[in-house]
């Protein structure tokens, strides 16, 4: 790194939607280019000789941030080249949105490649971008060194470069300036040219020439962005839970309170993320009754998706939860022991919600009169009015959603689970997030889409700092394999954060209504060692709920969703322990809380799953083997590429199995693996160097 | 394609150099985006609902333009799609730049991509561009379907499409508004409301809809841009030859004349643009004697690329050669004969160049008062001196150079070979390329750098027309099979054209000199079947001139770049009737005029190598087999794909030997060739279905 020149980094935040500026892009691109240029006018500073290319990373041409977390780094690389022969220097600028750049030089790979690293030690958005210039003065000084070689006169050339000394002296001031003078006045002096040109060499001069370096016809790429998230935005553990039910005596209304006295358990199984479906009030017109009928009782709770009653909208608490003080008490218990309340941010009104009322533009009106409510043709869902993002008053209602963010933020809650993103418009979500963050650049934003590809990876791109993922519907060794390499890696794995889920309230998947419980132990733990973040909505996973509301269907028979349910905690056939034991192996072992350094590896069998997850250091690895058959025994020979992995491949190493504890020594890269899925369907081995290699660390 | 709407299509251009506006692409970035927006206005149209994203074909985000050639198609594909399940409208928006567009509607391929294409049917540059957008009654329309196969009420439904067409119309006129106006009265009609509504399906009013839509939230893509290139540019069979060698007598210096006389020759192998090196005055002073000595007699000729000496410059012609008359009659006559003269482009300067006295700027100076030489250090070329590029009269530099081509192009020459461009900044040949082309669409310029590979391909990415390639390096199956594919595939073959030289007169590869006859009959089919320009130096090439000035040189000994040659074109070893028989080939074979549809198949000897190229629409299959073993007769098992080639897997096809002649009938994808280079070290075949194959087109 060298000196902070004073221009500040610009914002390098695009507008909220790329594709949406007030003018035609089209029409607006033409304006600043050839069509307002007269016929021979020459519009360019022809003397920058430095082309800058292929930056990454970059999501899009730069249209989008990158995504980090606090304390990594961000290595980039770009091809820079000029024409001619003369050197090029290649300077890497970076820093936090609004301060001076700082400088790293970037080291050349060859074929025109360099590259440089950062590290983003802040939360909130950093800036990179790429600074390229031909260097007059390490052009003249390779040359002068293959002259000197070649035993030429140089009495000319210690002049040229006597010129460049005395350019970068005008440049300079201080003590640099003094220094740069003297030596420009050394390289004319009286002694012999040879002499003064070798004395021209030395290391001193060369980074003093460095430091003031012309730079005046220096070409920069455009600044990339890169949004900072807390590490939780990367590696996280989710648990959720409909507060209603928690109360300890079946029939009763759960409440914050109860939720507090279940942290315990909950934090015992080592979640940090505590998710609630909305808290809000619920309406109650249409109100549906259990498992989804049109029709409600007057005593059925109705769908916490519902939200909106007399009582209030998206800022209020439902009653019968308790009062925002009790929420408040739930986050601070929460945080107490390692956990984050995650909100719903479901942004929908029923037709009691107070906004209706007010603000009625901001909902479609029908033709006779009624108000618009959500349908999926031929499906009618009316007990749901979606807000109209195409109203006149779109930018009221964005300003509007917008407060009620910050509204439950500044009631301690950071995290959000946002639920349908895909159904309000990309440019809504982008704006959102930017301007929460631009003031709480800790707020994580989960996008809650399960949705065709290209709509999941854009929620990703526009700043969702985690998505739902089509793991549910994964389930073959192929399909596994196929999906997290992609995940994994760039230009995905740059935007794209994978929050795995085993189930959800909509989704129990037909692999855990047939699979019993070994699938339901399998599905966590790929979820908990494929992604670095994952979540279980429980108590039903633990307590192995399987049972659909009908047959074929991904519905839980009476589901929370429309009813109190009561959770036989203490039942013997919980798998809760395992999730704790899991998740434990997760909290030590770095390898499982980023998505970096995912490998499979082969196996001789079809229903067994192989791979490594290492720390991006490399010092730590784990190596993960699932059975996807849930009812037979399976074994198979996998191998492994020892030198790859960093590992012996002619000396023992050892092999300790996390889960059902025991080290073996290993050696070479084919392993016989045996699963028993009775038992358990998975190992998970963490793979090291014997303590007598001279390898270790 | 649908109507024309009124807007013009903007120049797609960007500015000559990307990386070099007047001011730092990182601050006036910043000066259009965030930091400039108070924090929570919200600045964009936040209806735009639609996105698109992933546009293809386009060269470095659309950077720089594709190249196409007349009577070739455009194909784009993108990503659109929108939030929601609304019915999303995607347009293709083509055509000549400075006319309004013309509209594609884009095809779903599923997986929201679209695809268009459009013709570019004239020289010039072509802009394209997208717009995508919710579309409101296609949404209505397909709902409206649902309910009615459910067999629900419409009642409110009918009435919610009448608004549609009503505002419809109220962007119609004429025929098309009165029209509207009817249906939508129609839909508000007293008959039964599912009977209205079947009545609004019928296609002619989605047409009448469709033609009127609701684009008024329309998202557009940035304009990208196409330059259309003549065909030439694409399908080109170069010969170089000096002029002052062409004189009959031995020791005469060649003129133009002479150079007439030699038309029937070349044409008469089948080429059709004749290169000619620099035919400038050559400078005196510094002047190479032959085979490269640096003290010249005053009879030796010089180095025609020593550009300048008293009777003029770059628009001067050597006296030697002729007249600029007797120029003109030379394109003339070419011309007449189907072939196109290509002049040099060297933009440097002999020390005698009135430039170098009118313009001392545009030299650097040294600080002995004397002009700075070409070096690479510790080699100096005081025969030339560059022009200073960082010259403060930078821009009257460039406008001079400019002239000289315009010169060039008002004598009737569009073709040039561009020398080294290289050592020029890129700036101003792309600077350079839009100025000439803008006036002169038909203008090709080809790139003559053999650099690095991004510099390569920067330099087709930034204007120019061909480029020569690594083809002369490029001798085993595996590297010519490589290169073959990046260049003929996507993104390369968007922006690089290749130009494949088997010689040149700087080049003398030591498969030439060592390889015999078979080895330049190999290289030049090669080079022909390959790629769909290359070109020879002859008469060099076609006598078999293989001795080098020195062991290990690729410099050809007593080169015509230093002296004059005599040439006996009579000579019985002579190639040149191969070469005319593989040049009619390649004109009567669309499948060797583009550089698409190459494919490399299997054949078991890894001294053969074995390839197809189809015509774009498939019909023409070329199956070339070339022996890289100059002296032993080799024998393979070559594998064809037939059903991916369109060839019959069950039946018979026919196989025509082009060059030997006699026709065969094959059957099956594997087949044995036998190649003796002795007589002829490759094959080139046409495949086609047999005359009595029902498949036959």
């Amino acid at each position: 790194m060298s000196g902070v020149p004073p221009t500040p980094i610009p914002t390098p935040d695009r507008p909220p939607s790329g594709e949406a500026p007030e003018e035609d892009a089209i029409s607006s691109h033409a304006e600043r280019t050839m069509s307002a240029r007269p016929s021979g006018r020459i519009a360019v500073a022809g003397r920058r000789r430095a082309v800058i290319e292929a930056i990454s990373p970059q999501v899009d041409g730069g249209r989008f941030a990158i995504k980090r977390v606090v304390g990594e780094a961000v290595t980039v690389e770009a091809d820079a080249f000029a024409d001619g022969h003369d050197a090029v220097s290649v300077m890497l600028l970076h820093g936090p949105e609004g301060e001076p750049w700082t400088e790293t030089a970037m080291e050349p790979l060859g074929n025109d490649r360099w590259r440089a690293s950062f590290g983003v030690d802040r939360l909130g958005r950093y800036g990179y971008g790429i600074e390229a210039w031909t260097d007059a003065w390490r052009t003249w000084r390779g040359d002068l060194e293959k002259r000197l070689a070649a035993g030429q006169d140089v009495t000319v050339d210690v002049l040229i470069g006597a010129a460049l000394v005395d350019a970068a002296a005008a440049r300079a001031d201080g003590p640099d300036r003094a220094e740069l003078e003297a030596r420009a006045a050394e390289l004319r002096g009286p002694s012999d040219a040879t002499a003064r040109a070798h004395g021209a060499l030395d290391l001193a001069l060369d980074a003093l020439m460095s430091r003031h370096a012309d730079r005046s016809n220096a070409t920069r790429s455009d600044a990339l962005a890169v949004v900072v998230d807390p590490v939780r935005a990367r590696f996280s553990t989710w648990y959720e839970l409909f507060p209603r039910s928690t109360a300890r005596e079946p029939g009763r209304h759960g409440t914050f309170r109860d939720v507090i006295e279940r942290l315990p358990y909950v934090a015992g199984m080592g979640f940090d993320v505590l998710y609630l479906p909305p808290i809000h009030p619920i309406g109650r017109r249409f109100r549906k009754g259990p498992n989804n009928v049109t029709t409600a009782s007057e005593h059925d709770p109705g769908v916490p998706w519902a939200i909106g009653g007399p009582e209030g909208g998206h800022t209020a608490i439902h009653p019968q939860l308790g009062t925002l003080d009790d929420f408040r008490d739930l986050v601070r218990e929460a945080e107490r022991r390692g956990m984050a309340v995650a909100l719903d941010i479901a942004f929908q009104a029923s037709p009691d919600h107070p906004a209706v009322r007010d603000h009625r533009t901001w909902f479609r009106q029908r033709p006779d009169g009624t108000v618009q409510y959500a349908e999926n043709p031929p499906k009618k869902y009316q007990d749901i009015y979606p807000f109209d993002f195409e109203s006149a008053d779109w930018d009221g209602l964005w300003q509007h959603l917008c407060e009620v963010v910050r509204f439950w933020i500044d009631q301690g809650v950071t995290v959000f689970r946002v639920d349908n993103p895909h159904t309000k418009p990309f440019a809504f979500w982008e704006w959102l997030i930017g301007e929460v963050k631009r003031d709480h650049p800790e707020a994580i934003f989960l996008a809650e889409a399960f949705t065709r590809p290209k709509v999941m990876y854009r929620l990703g791109k526009l700043g969702f700092s985690q998505s739902y993922t089509y793991f549910t519907w994964r389930n073959t060794k192929w399909e596994l394999q196929s999906y997290f390499e992609e995940l994994s890696r760039p230009p995905v794995a740059d935007f794209f954060r994978p929050n795995a889920w085993p189930n959800t309230p909509d989704i129990l998947h037909e692999t855990l209504q047939h699979g019993g419980r070994a699938a339901f132990q399998a599905r966590l733990i790929l979820a908990a060692t494929l992604s670095a973040s994952y979540g279980i909505y429980g108590p039903a996973y633990e307590l192995l709920q399987a049972t659909p509301r009908d047959p074929g269907s991904e519905e839980y028979l009476d589901s929370e969703k429309y009813q109190l349910q009561h959770w036989e905690l203490d039942d013997e056939r919980s798998i809760a322990p395992l999730i704790g034991a899991v998740n434990r192996i997760r909290q030590e072992h770095p390898a499982l809380q980023w998505n970096g350094r995912l490998d499979f590896h082969p196996i001789d069998d079809d229903q067994l799953i192989c791979y490594t997850k290492r720390s991006p250091d490399g010092a730590d690895i784990v190596l993960t083997v699932v059975s996807l058959d849930f009812r037979n025994p399976r074994s198979g020979t996998l191998e492994l590429p020892l030198e790859w992995l960093g590992l012996p491949p002619d000396a023992p190493y050892e092999a300790e199995d996390l889960l059902a504890g025991g080290a073996e020594s290993w050696h070479g890269g084919r392993h016989e693996i045996a699963i028993d899925p009775a038992a358990l369907p998975a190992r998970i081995v963490q793979l090291r160097r014997g303590a007598g290699d001279p390898g270790v660390r």
